[in-house]
């Protein structure tokens, strides 16, 4: 039995950076100032987020240099076959423009890495990524696919292993597919980040996981990463957050603080600028905090214990089954078209 | 697809009344006054609550009349052999006891049922649990075993299946185990909960499934269950309960309050009166507020997206996996020795 | 670890009277004297032999009375969706009119059981129709599921599970799906049989899994067999009948005997009528003797060893998986227009 | 879905030459003349046969120059404990011998490869050692560990993939674990198979799979193998070949022909030297054939039909469950005696 680790690669589009430069102006600031480019779009139902981050953004908010395209259909459920029907076209269509610079030859090979632990459901996009191209009737032969298993299991680095299987096989490409992370609970298996930066740690301390990427492996890695998971004290400020911005946003419209609100289905603009001050008699001077500086706190008062739990959809298993069958879809017709 | 049906019978210890109630006078007039008879034991480093449900203590508290034995191991972890087979010990030694008053035939056939869904790993407890007897070399001829699947799977109640199958076998005894959800997230996989009640949806609306108890089948119900969630909510207010307790502790003990805290490694006693009102500056009138109130503020804020989520622990896969093997291996010695 | 209980239901139209009675009027013969009537015809490629066995028949072959219809495409491949096609679209045809004679209600309940050993990739056929059905986005409100496994796994007749969910469920009809073992090697995988008649172990000593028939359980039951196993013996008497019609017939056609023969590719017409003793000088009068004669003697040499052995095709894994598909789509279809 | 590629290396000690140089004197001509000594042992119940291939040898026999050492307990059933024991304290200290002469360091890496495919029972033998190494509490930092799969479910070459990791992580040992074809099938599931010489075709045609050899990676290669499936033709023309020389035993005992014999639990010694034209009467010419031409026969006949079919013990799954278990406790102690 060996630890487990968890993926960590968070989504682009929740950079402090990204997340608190919502408007044009502000957004072009953030470009010249910060080598960071965002921009917006929609593709139906489909919201997608352009970020291109060039050495200086690299620099500023420590995310890797390159292109970050996030797609998303926030109103998705498990149901919504239309809702599934154009996140794919929309993957599909962002996933050829990002690869359309290749100029592919007869016998290219193309390296598909499913990664994460098949027995944490949440995890396990990528081992059932790979499973269902397997059972394909006909798997497309520039593929070499395989779910390389978690460290702890094989006793070898995962880096390592594509490491060695791209020396060998000198593929023209090398596609990640992997759960991640979120800040957002509300976008759990509602969205999907794709890059061409490869996977990598973050700048943080102790991971010692080595990065999938051109720069090491001298082979263009994209990656396609879906958040099937939050931490346990982000999923907290988060929460403690929307519950004040909600009261704050409602006591603001109605003009009168009031002690034990009832909230229900009414929901607040969670962007608009809040007077927060306006909820302190009951909140206190903490509600005026930024939401960082509580979720660190919950994270020291949390330090033993819930570092260790993880917060995923009850349905986990039928979302993760859902975007296995969309990828593996989207790379077939994408393949089938080199 | 179908809609999740996860089990939501709540460990008895964790009822209002009986966590209230800690100190040994209390606990004579919860006795007294509401039918529930509470005794804590232990047995090494398994600390045993017994609970005693009558006719009155299951108006007072919603939980059904009959006895509850809750062993835990507060500190265990993965690698703790010794915590393990502390575990094993203590809960064959009190599933003897709660047993002991079977007459049992040499042809008494005992029906196993492992509840659960098999691709959710946090319910998957039941399920595994069968997986592990079958691959015993030596199964016990008394023991019939299933696991029924979901609901949503079946097209059929889990209560109905367990009927049909004890209506035609007739077991002496009925053993139903199940993963739980639990409201302290500390005790997530470090807890075991015997029971004669069997297995019984709560008083709340909506619950369609059916009991599996002595009373609806004639048949001794004996419950074994493990918490392994714990609700997104129940969790938030959880940690903003922890939270507000751990820094009033704190200002208490130093007599000076503080903007920003660190709290690190130590950690207040949890049960302890505390003056809340002594962090009111910062946390405002909120935090005299009981955690129940709390809790139904962020209920209310997150009815629609995080009530979708459950929180369980990243290596949730090797502590199903610990405790399968666990009640197999009980169950395999106490069957032996009828 | 327990027995395998591995099906032998062998298939009716490898029943010796069926099988020698092939032109019409030994049909006709067969029909009066003896109680069983055979018709075949063709939907496409689809060979389909029916049938009709009254209470003479049953006595004269050991076969139960009731319908048995066998669909077969002879030149199936993996590779063949058009063959699979028709076969599903002429097993859907047969199955509706198996079953035009229910009158149905709105909440009929229909019981599909799944026999067979999950780990047995050959048995597996049952258990896998289950989880097809299980992953359906939409499943028919009328199906009640369940693979029950095998005794040895469960502690429990297979029989009396059946029999104690149809006593409270009542369900309209009862569906058996299970894997056969057949007596020509040529058919595995490419043959299903439906029968009225439900799953009823032989005449033969030493079985006890109860049937699961009208009979027991008062509730019509359809049992859908494909056959998927071979005895070693069998298919070592087979292949010796094979081989000794195969020389005879190119001897009968060359009119010279040969000591070494080259067969390659020709194919004998294996039901004409030949003179074996053309072939004595090489293979002795054991050449003359029925091929059940020499089947009985192999049985005999490999009492201990053989008899533990199946034969099954190499890609049965996928064979299985193209079966649980067909009989799913199928189900699902017939139902919904009930 | 893509061709299945069985594993075709077929056991040392099955090889003609093997197998007909039974005596002492015999095995020392065979040394002499054609570069293989053979050499038989006992420990315990554990039957072991030894043979050495030289560079003469390989050209003779088509086996690869090296060590084989074959272990089997011919009583081994599955519930037999003692057997199981002997076979993986004999396989140890055979292991162990094996690879006496590495010198160890600290870092050195162990890259331990299970082939085959998880889907096909009696295939799976070496993915779920890698199966049952990963669950272990305590899995030895030399190991390094994966099951590549077949090639058609990962659309490379499975020596390619042995070589891409041989090159980056440079073990020490590589140590290949497989399921054998076997000409025996009172052999299957009772053998096991050492030695140095790694995996690779034998020199029949068409067989594109790469050897993983020493010759082929630079890194000492050592396999595993067990036999669990015997093809049909090869079945069949051993079944026939056992049946005559029953019958011939047995006439040559009684000195009377018999048209139709009993042979029931009578076993004749397989390697005694029989006047088989005392069967010809019955038998014809065909009796006093090779074993071999008449396989040739067979194949012939089946050409297109029954080279799709294995044979294969009816509870594989268990079988295979049993190996996997004894090769991963075989080799956890090994390695930790390093």
């Amino acid at each position: 039995m060996q630890n487990l680790n968890w993926e960590r690669s968070d989504l682009i589009d929740e950079s402090d950076e990204v997340v608190l430069h919502q408007t044009r102006e502000q957004k072009q600031t953030l470009e010249q100032s910060s080598g960071i480019q965002v921009e917006d779009r929609n593709a139906g139902r489909v919201k997608i987020t352009d970020v291109q981050v060039n050495g200086e953004g690299e620099k500023q908010i420590g995310k890797k240099q390159g292109q970050y395209i996030t797609l998303s259909v926030p109103t998705l459920t498990l149901e919504d076959k239309d809702g599934f029907q154009q996140l794919e076209k929309a993957l599909l269509t962002n996933f050829k423009k990002l690869h359309e610079s290749i100029a592919w030859k007869d016998d290219d090979k193309i390296l598909i890495i499913g990664l994460g632990n098949r027995t944490i459901t949440p995890d396990a996009i990528g081992p059932y990524l790979i499973d269902h191209l397997h059972s394909l009737e006909q798997i497309d032969d520039k593929f070499v696919m395989y779910a390389p298993g978690v460290t702890g299991q094989t006793g070898y680095e995962t880096g390592e292993f594509v490491a060695a299987l791209a020396e060998r096989i000198k593929p023209k490409l090398i596609i990640v597919v992997d759960a991640l992370a979120t800040r957002a609970s509300s976008r759990l298996c509602k969205t999907v980040q794709l890059t061409d930066t490869g996977i990598h740690p973050g700048s943080g301390v102790g991971n010692q996981r080595q990065e999938i990427s051109f720069e090491m492996l001298g082979v263009p890695v994209t990656a396609i990463g879906i958040p099937t998971v939050v931490d346990a004290p982000v999923l907290i400020a988060d929460a403690v957050e929307l519950m004040l911005r909600s009261i704050a946003a409602r006591v603001a419209e109605r003009g009168k603080p009031s002690s034990k609100l009832s909230l229900s289905s009414w929901q607040p603009d969670t962007n608009k600028e809040l007077d927060m001050s306006l909820i302190t008699p009951i909140f206190g001077e903490w509600a005026t905090w930024s939401k960082e500086e509580r979720q660190q706190l919950f994270e020291e008062t949390f330090a033993a214990s819930h570092s260790q739990l993880m917060v995923t959809p009850k349905e986990a298993d039928y979302w993760i089954d859902k975007y296995a069958t969309l990828i593996s879809s989207m790379l077939t017709k994408w393949a089938s078209e080199l």
